[in-house]
């Protein structure tokens, strides 16, 4: 994606046997790249969120086993560095999975030749990753693109929840890819881009890549998408997914079901984006089987932004000694999602529709 | 209402011909009474919102008027007054009908008459804003009291959005009368207290006064509510209501029409409180007819709280270069109210339902 003008992805190689990554913790407030030439800074870039989203994490830890095969490429260190790396972030899927892939790959190999195959395989994973988004782009893009071809001229309005983005990935993004896609091949996309509290990742992550990318939107308040149905001010709502059942039922970020009860009750198309890495094949009842983690009331109580000085500050918002909870995820049933759009195609919210596009899976699960 | 144990309205008159009110401008960060002693003085509270809600303003331009008339009580003083309180908050409905009312009964008494029955006047329009308010909270209580019933012991859980409380009011408020009928008659409630971005008044206001009055509650992101409700975690809703459509439509604080249908679809009650002077006899389809207020995007883009030291401060936390719409208020169409709660009862949220309660004002629209 673009920053002003310039190509990025969220990490890269860099001269030195160094990676360098977007700086998220700066984000949207100031734009600045770190550069990582150790595996305990890798640690600390994972844990403090300096790189943060499923997809980027791997990307990230793989990285990270590759400098520790340059730092010493010894069964003993890869040890260490695989358990230093998988305890930056506990719940963290995709970071077990791609220390795992890499691990695999280095064991059988002799230690001279650790470092240079762990560089390739962590360049692998996010060529991967980054192949999977372009591909759920190519096939999200068409729906805005059909939507712009019935209405020419006019900007087709998507609204989007939390941040699905390629600052969650190496590129492209998942819920924004489509996006993207459409906008780079002329489409006239306008985004609404939900705040997402508690954390606001609406507000700061997606309204920084689409105003970095050149991409129209206007930021709202989570309770706003309603009226806008209403009102026929969105065409379309595409979201991301951190957990998808096989029947197609997706935990997203708190509160995008009441997107989908809205856009269900006013005739807008909900799209799901997800990669199928999401695809959690053992579920079918998603709000009654997956557990909803709920995170630190101070979320909630708390806002950082900043000072009209530039600096950064945190302010308290709630009553004093009110207590808050904080819910990170909610369950949208499949009957409210109009179709998934996955790195295979465009499928129905249903176990036939996931079993059709992805057949080994649904097979495998079934064994 | 009580603050830690102490009675309060918003409002009360003081020795030596003033009034004394509560700042709200500094709630919930620090609770302080205003002293007003001058027609001036009483304008730029309304201005400023240290009053805010619309029955709480009329009755403080009322009793403006009376401390009018004893600086002067003439008819060009009174003009006079009337022009500046009226002008303070152009839109406010509630001001022009007080206003109107007050000096309706002073126009044809003699002067030196005219400060007491200012001051008379302004008191009975508190006293029945108190009264109306009281019969809400005594229709509505049963609600609750019924839900208690059925599960002796175990809290009811009230979801609520904004503040409809009695920091809008002179006491008891509208949508939180019969949570707090309720719990000073001994039906353990506990609250959802919808945080209501952009302006927070449920965070900040509505946990306020829960809180100074001792009703157990929990603030939570407006993205949080269906989720709890698919969890079973609601009992039922009650939200206030700006305007109400002959039929029941009803047009409250942004993202209350998303609470309602999720209600709706999981099948929890939703009630919507109202005096009836909020009901517009002249309209129907609320979703039609009543336009939104858009207010400045300010409101979204930064956030007012309390610093670690306890200073207030402003940050901004969307992206920079970044656009914020903000629509203040959406409409709930009527077949997602369960039931309206007012001063005369309850009924459906039907035409039927309205008209059956307040026969005269429905023949008075035939007509």
């Amino acid at each position: 994606m673009r920053i002003n003008g310039q190509s990025y992805r969220t990490i890269w190689e860099a001269p030195g046997g160094a990676v360098e990554v977007i700086d998220q913790t700066l984000l949207p407030h100031r734009f600045a790249v770190r550069r990582l030439e150790t595996t305990g800074a890798v640690a600390e870039a994972i844990r403090t969120m300096v790189v943060r989203g499923a997809p980027l994490i791997g990307a990230t830890a793989a990285y990270g086993l590759a400098i520790a095969m340059a730092e010493d490429p010894s069964d003993a260190h890869l040890a260490a560095a695989c358990d230093r790396l998988a305890a930056t972030r506990p719940t963290a899927i995709n970071l077990r999975w791609a220390l795992d892939r890499v691990r695999a790959g280095l064991l059988p190999r002799p230690a001279p030749e650790r470092a240079a195959v762990a560089w390739r395989m962590a360049a692998a994973i996010c060529d991967d990753d980054v192949e999977t988004c372009r591909r759920i782009g190519v096939a999200g893009a068409t729906l805005i693109e059909t939507a712009a071809a019935r209405r020419p001229g006019v900007p087709v309005n998507v609204l989007t929840h939390c941040n699905a983005g390629w600052l969650a990935t190496v590129d492209w993004g998942t819920a924004l890819a489509p996006i993207y896609m459409a906008h780079d091949r002329g489409a006239p996309v306008h985004v609404w881009v939900d705040e997402t509290r508690p954390r606001n990742q609406g507000a700061s992550l997606t309204a920084y890549e689409l105003g970095a990318h050149g991409v129209p939107h206007t930021v709202i308040a989570d309770n706003v998408g309603g009226h806008l149905m209403q009102h026929g001010k969105v065409d379309l709502c595409i979201v991301g997914t951190d957990r998808t059942t096989a029947r197609g039922d997706v935990c997203n970020k708190i509160g995008t079901y009441l997107k989908a009860l809205a856009a269900h009750a006013n005739g807008v198309p909900f799209y799901v984006a997800l990669p199928h890495s999401t695809i959690d094949w053992t579920l079918d009842d998603g709000v009654k089987e997956i557990p909803i983690e709920e995170r630190d009331a101070s979320e909630v109580t708390h806002m950082t932004g900043r000072l009209a000085d530039g600096t950064l500050a945190t302010v308290e918002i709630v009553a004093p000694g009110s207590r808050a909870a904080n819910y990170a995820f909610d369950v949208t049933p499949a009957h409210l999602v109009t179709a998934l759009i996955t790195d295979r195609g465009i499928c129905p919210a249903t176990s036939e529709g996931l079993a059709a596009l992805f057949p080994e899976e649904a097979a495998a699960q079934r064994a």
